[in-house]
């Protein structure tokens, strides 16, 4: 097919295409244990566990690219930082597949005992999640500091979320104690989809400096981090 | 001062260093939480608060300087590998810091509560964990990938402490519901040791990628999760 675009411009074009697949199919991978989870689904769950290696082999295919291109192509300026960005996005898209899995696995040791309650908060952690994972690659793909930006800051809502969940499952455990270890399984379930969040978040990050080529990375975290949750100030 | 090195060599030489003394500050960010867990003190709790920024700080530096030398000095072969990877292990660093923060937000709220018991499990883990960052970046700086596999070995040992805690703290919360809140708070901190343990791992994963030119990335994982956990093989 003619084209008239450089060699580079469509090997930049087949690494976004292999984050966008990345990322589609780590997305999928939350939505798949989530609902596993939710439908007590045993064999939705196992096939989680069956996928984990198509996201690996993409995070071990885009390393290879983009370090060919860092060799080959030797890019300067705005080029460089979408590579390099690449490289850590597709360590972060990875991690959130091990963290689906992860999901996956609490899942089949809750599917050994009765339910614990209809799941509302979870599923819609998860919905967060996953729209902060697909976001953060349009981001990246498009260049949008903008939505980037977006990302980042609904990580708090995520967070509120899980301390909602996490307080609500503490409160069962507490009235009946049979519930115990269903309910720190899905203490964890509520803490997974909380970290998937915040790689999601870093995804944000690096595409801000990609954008804007100066990191924002840290000033969020130290905005949060204000009077140091019970620490006296200005020790 | 004169050199016989050339800069560039110089240059390598401060990226380790830097490396060397961000892996230090998060080795120690570990051991003064898991130590004011340990003896109930929350201005050492606090003081991992307040020294959060300094490991966030190198991060920013080490990406920096990376991105520098891949514009400027065009590396081949190893020494882009070594850059590539110096940027994931100070990505892996600032996380391992981010945990142990997460452990001192733990400690603050378990100091609000009397102590369930005299820990001795979770600061043996620490030590494993501890030990696992530094000798990771030793591999690192020494390109040692023997050294390297073996911090990836000592993984499943720490996974394996952690699951008995997490037992054990299961047992406490069903024989005495009144410690449920605190139990939980520990299994929390178990967890976060649990991924400290998993970021060393990634970064020997890196040294033996940059030592060998091959990624085992994943193929330690694929050989641990045969069986797939209660899912019938072959699905």
């Amino acid at each position: 097919m003619p084209t008239l675009e450089r060699p580079f411009d469509e090997e930049l074009k087949i690494l976004k295409e292999k984050l966008l697949e990345m990322a589609s199919r780590a997305e999928e991978q939350i939505a798949l244990a989530v609902r596993a989870l939710k439908a007590r689904d045993e064999a939705l769950a196992c096939r989680v566990l069956e996928r984990e290696g198509a996201v690996n082999r993409l995070d071990i295919e885009v390393d290879d690219m983009c370090l060919r291109l860092l060799a080959l192509r030797q890019p300067m300026a705005a080029d460089l930082r979408f590579i390099t960005s690449g490289m850590k996005i597709s360590s972060d898209l990875e991690r959130i597949g091990d963290l689906a899995v992860n999901i996956a696995e609490r899942t089949l040791d809750l599917l050994k005992q009765p339910e614990l309650k209809p799941l509302i908060d979870i599923p819609r952690m998860a919905e967060m999640a996953q729209a902060m994972v697909r976001d953060a690659l349009n981001a990246f793909v498009n260049g949008d500091d903008v939505l980037a930006r977006d990302v980042c800051l609904r990580d708090d809502q995520v967070d509120q979320l899980n301390d909602q969940v996490f307080r609500e499952l503490l409160t069962y455990m507490m009235q009946e104690p049979g519930t115990i270890s269903r309910a720190v399984d899905l203490i964890l379930v509520g803490r997974h989809l909380e970290r998937i969040a915040d790689h999601a978040t870093n995804i944000g990050e690096d595409v801000i400096y990609m954008v804007r080529g100066k990191t924002i990375k840290h000033h969020i975290e130290e905005g949060r981090a204000t009077g140091l949750k019970g620490c006296a100030k200005g020790e």
